[in-house]
Order: structure tokens, then C-alpha cells, then sequence
């Protein structure tokens, strides 16, 4: 099983708020959507965002599957090239309603940091990390 | 703010077992580790899956966030070119110890798919989903 992740869905209690933020807020553009229904948004090659509703997930997947309420285990991140780059996403997040968890300060590994919410509770950092590095081929450097 | 997902990370309460999961089980060699830390697998052109807690992931975090316990609203897709592959895959978790949710079955979009949940209850969608393709580019056809 090749290690491979193409779908991250989101599970949402409020999927219009979910597509106003990243949509109409983050600007980010669907690549297919039903309208009330679903929204895909690709967030890097081969991978799309799926926005949907918890209790659709919670139907798909069947039996004995019930999401828990409050803030998922989970984050994703979002890496960026400066600083400077950090403090311009979150002034964007800021206007897009994003909730902000922790501003941007400086990290243990060297760069800006910081973390906020969507309007479903999900997390998602906002770091530059400079001994984070991607090759043109794809292949991921940390240290 | 470029759609951009770099890190995956999962917050779990047995970081020991995550970790035999996906690199023992599954084969997912990490790109870097820090044993008793976190362990980080290229899961994607530019992303990293990071196998991390859930405490620490809060503690990163800070004021006020604490993360629900049970199902996180949310799954990921791992896609295949055939039904053949889903049964394949799932023959592959099971022998690593995943929990199946789902037996792959016949789905709306015309391919089998089923669910799993990893050590932590992180759900896993496993699909042949004949609509959906990836361009050399990266670039996601869906519909």
C-alpha cells in the first residue's frame, strides 16, 4: 500500500459557513461542487479538500461511525516561504472569519507560527519553518 | 492565501501504536522521525502525514484548545486504479491490525469502496472511484 493521501474530507455541522470561508473568504476556487451538497477544492497534486457534513460522513462510512463533538485530533498546515508570508495569511484568515488560536510567534524550529480555526472548529498551522523544504520533484525535507 | 496543504498531522493517545500501524503494518517508511516524538511520512507530492498527540498537538496550540475524544469528524481517501486494488488494500490493513469500518462494496460512483479506522480512530476511505483522475501535473479531474 503506497503511502498516498488523496482526499482530506472535512466534516462540517454547517457547510455553507465551511464554503464561505474557504471560498468566499480564502479565495480558494472548487474544482467541482453540488451545490448543498458537497464542495472539492484541490490543495496540492493529486489532493483534494472535500467539504461535507459529518452526519454524510458518518452515513458513508456506516455502522457505528458517529463523529465526537468539539475540536478533531487533528491539524493541517499550511507552510510558507518568510515570515513576513505568516503574518499576510493571517491578515487574510483574520478577514475571511477564521478564528485565531495563537498569533503568529516565534517557534521552536525557527520561523513564525501561528494556528486557526475554520468555522467548524478545524486547525490548520500557518508556519514558516525553515528547515522544511520541498524539491521540484515533490519530495519533502525535514530536519 | 494559495489552496495548500503541506502536514497532515494526527493527534493521537498511543503514538507507539499509530506508528506500528503505518510504518510496521503498512510499510509507510518515515521521512524522519524522532522516536517517542513524532514520525513524519511523505503521503503526497509536497505532504507530510505527522503522527504526533493529541496532547502535545493542544499544547502547540495553546489557550483553550482541547481536543474531543472519540471519531474526528473527518476522513482521508486513499485512491486506487481498480476494485482489484481496494480488496487488495484492505487484505493489507487487516493483516496490520486496522479496524475495518466498512467491507468495500459497490459505491454510487461506480467503483468499490469501503473504510477503516487506524489505531487512534482515524477513518480511512479506500477507493476505486472510476470519475475521478490525476493528470501528469498533479491537476484533479472529478466528477
Amino acid at each position: 500500500m503506497e503511502p498516498r493521501v488523496n482526499f482530506i474530507t472535512l466534516g462540517t455541522h454547517d457547510l455553507a459557513a465551511a464554503r464561505r470561508f474557504y471560498v468566499d473568504g480564502l479565495g480558494w476556487r472548487p474544482a467541482f461542487e453540488v451545490a448543498d451538497e458537497v464542495v472539492f477544492i484541490q490543495v496540492g497534486p493529486g489532493l483534494l479538500l472535500a467539504l461535507w457534513t459529518a452526519e454524510k460522513l458518518d452515513t458513508d462510512i456506516g455502522d457505528g461511525s458517529r463523529s465526537a463533538d468539539g475540536p478533531a485530533p487533528v491539524a493541517f498546515a499550511h507552510n510558507v516561504g518568510s515570515d513576513e508570508e505568516v503574518v499576510a495569511v493571517f491578515d487574510r484568515v483574520r478577514a475571511a472569519g477564521g478564528v485565531v488560536l495563537k498569533e503568529p510567534r516565534m517557534s521552536f524550529f525557527g520561523g513564525l507560527q501561528g494556528y486557526f480555526a475554520d468555522p467548524s472548529g478545524f486547525r490548520w498551522e500557518v508556519a514558516h519553518n525553515p528547515g522544511w523544504s520541498v524539491a521540484d520533484d515533490g519530495t519533502v525535507t525535514i530536519h
